[in-house]
């Protein structure tokens, strides 16, 4: 650099030297992050150290103590790459998901597990669980809930019949809206849009655009493309994806439920300890008998648990059996849900705790 | 935390105080990020303040004082993050890429430019160049090189008809290999992968498999799963996408070309200052005439200039003229260059410089 002492000169010296301070920490955090593994004398893999709840347990912290500039969400995105960095010296994580790459199960993944992981992009959900349950892939992310949609039950399904358990949570929200190029609802005679979308906004576009032709294609960042270069066509899409392709908004929140969050499950083969904020999933299946529901739910009222979801399946195990995935908060080692399950196990056909993990970060 | 005084217990809390000092490095880096951009008076978008060849510099010196245990690659990673956010406190940096999401230009749009970047999918190289023109895109990332396949092109043909300059480059190497069950080349009989990856691995094939049918499928991925689950079929894939499949390798290294490297440039609106390890792009016409060619390289030579590539394509200019692509080491900025491109102006045509730009980081 040829830079004489100007203030933006000295501004980069001391950019410089914070960043020495940060490489030589983070440095020190991957030598300590291979002690931990000799520490706990585990194998050569990620999977034989990685611990969710204490993952969790750090991003919380990086979250309370964060006074900005940087959002709560910058923050722990970087705080999750360095850690995913740290664990990956050895052999990284390898992440089973509903391929291809580039999809919205692969946010979650990196979300959840950084870059430093690897993914692997699969055919279905099932395979998921199954190349989980082969130790193929060491962990699996398989969407659960869509709030626009409601339980995805081909996931739930896998629970009936595998012995997956699950071990996080990831949500991830989208705000969709109509986007074109004028901005004016009366011009719009075609929507462009992901077939998902136009499902999540079919309320909306059956009042407002009334007979307009909806045209389902490979993304929605591809609809705003397409929308860009027509006098009379909309795209739905996220805010963001609407402005960077230099299109206005016609309306906003435009998706049927006002909340519109995917929520992933992360499955995996064990159980790991309590992070301090945790929910618990446990699929119980009850007898076909008068009042076998509220003998299920009233041990959690009893002993002051909170209950999250509540979905019924009919079990695969026998006639007239039903099953039921409840998740309450707390975790399966506190003394509360082990005396409700206690409870519940005296007039529950089976009940098995499916998991206890962190509850999903921002 | 519940945890007593154990050895694991001590050392988190270790970590503990290190992710405490990460993180106000980290703020107090943002902080400063934010008054650069005053300093510079500049207005309220990253493109604004963005400046490559002090990137480049900063990503440098990680490199030069890296001690490990991290990679240089996974170190340079994180700052190339850290930086990411910083500079998307404003409005991010939008980078028009060839779709869809999840493709290789999309790797080397993170690569170059981190997560907190936008990525515009597009739909052809034409349209990368035409967003960042009309300003829509900040920068554009297009590939221009395989190193087993040659020059594209296409990209090259667009700086004959466009104002575009290059801002960077970004490499990514894959070393393809065969993978299959069980690891024998003499079961093989189908062989699956994406085309571009059947193509870079020709030779080899017809030599190794004759006869063999290949199967183009849309991704090394998709291939390396096919493969799992059949006795007589193999699939190319990078060392690593075999291995998370479980797969055992056939042979290594057999893309025809050993070095197999994807060069990306970054494509902009303006030419940037030096970083100190720099290389310059010239587009250079020249009338058809004896010793041309000669006259345009013999200048590089008298003033000591590395040449590092050079590509002929016909112009679009005028009749019996020819362009050429060269690319040299050093700035613009230099006096050797200068003086180079100052004698190579009283033979040629027209002379361009395409753009100065820092060499490709690991």
């Amino acid at each position: 650099m040829t830079d004489t002492k100007t203030p933006l000169s000295e501004m980069r010296e001391r950019i410089d030297s914070i960043d020495r301070q940060i490489q030589q920490l983070i440095s020190e955090r991957a030598n300590h992050a291979q002690t931990v593994a000799k520490v706990k004398g585990a194998g050569l893999s990620a999977i034989d150290y990685y611990r969710p709840e204490r993952e969790a347990h750090v991003l919380r912290m990086v979250v309370d103590r964060n006074d900005g500039p940087l959002s709560d969400t910058e923050m722990v995105r970087l705080f999750r790459e360095i850690m995913s960095s740290c664990l990956a010296q050895e052999d990284p994580l390898k992440i089973g998901f509903l391929g291809p790459e580039g999809t919205f199960s692969e946010q979650a993944v990196r979300k959840h597990f950084g870059h430093a992981a690897y993914g692997l992009p699969l055919g279905s959900i099932e395979e998921v669980f199954q190349e989980v349950a082969a130790g193929h892939a060491d962990f699996g992310v398989v969407p659960v809930e869509n709030s626009g949609q409601g339980m995805i039950q081909v996931t739930l399904d896998m629970f009936l019949t595998s012995d997956a358990t699950i071990c996080g949570e990831v949500e991830l929200r989208v705000h969709q809206c109509l986007h074109s190029q004028a901005g004016k609802l009366e011009d719009v005679k075609r929507v462009y849009a992901h077939a998902q979308s136009l499902q999540q906004c079919k309320t909306w576009l059956r009042i407002n655009l009334p007979g307009v032709e909806c045209i389902a294609v490979g993304s929605n960042a591809e609809a705003a493309r397409l929308a860009r270069h027509a006098d009379d066509a909309a795209a739905i899409a996220g805010e963001t994806a609407g402005k960077i392709y230099g299109l206005k908004i016609v309306a906003q929140g435009i998706e049927d439920r006002a909340d519109n969050t995917t929520r992933f499950l992360v499955i995996g083969r064990s159980l790991f300890p309590p992070s301090g904020n945790d929910r618990t999933s446990l699929l119980i299946t009850v007898n076909d008998k008068p009042g076998a529901l509220y003998d299920v739910l009233s041990p959690f009222a009893k002993h002051g648990i909170s209950l999250n979801r509540i979905e019924s399946r009919p079990a695969h195990t026998g006639k007239w059996q039903y099953a039921f995935f409840i998740d309450v908060s707390g975790h399966i080692d506190g003394d509360a849900l082990q005396a409700a399950v206690h409870d519940i196990g005296e007039s529950a056909a089976t009940i098995r705790v499916l998991g206890s993990y962190p509850v999903a970060l921002p």
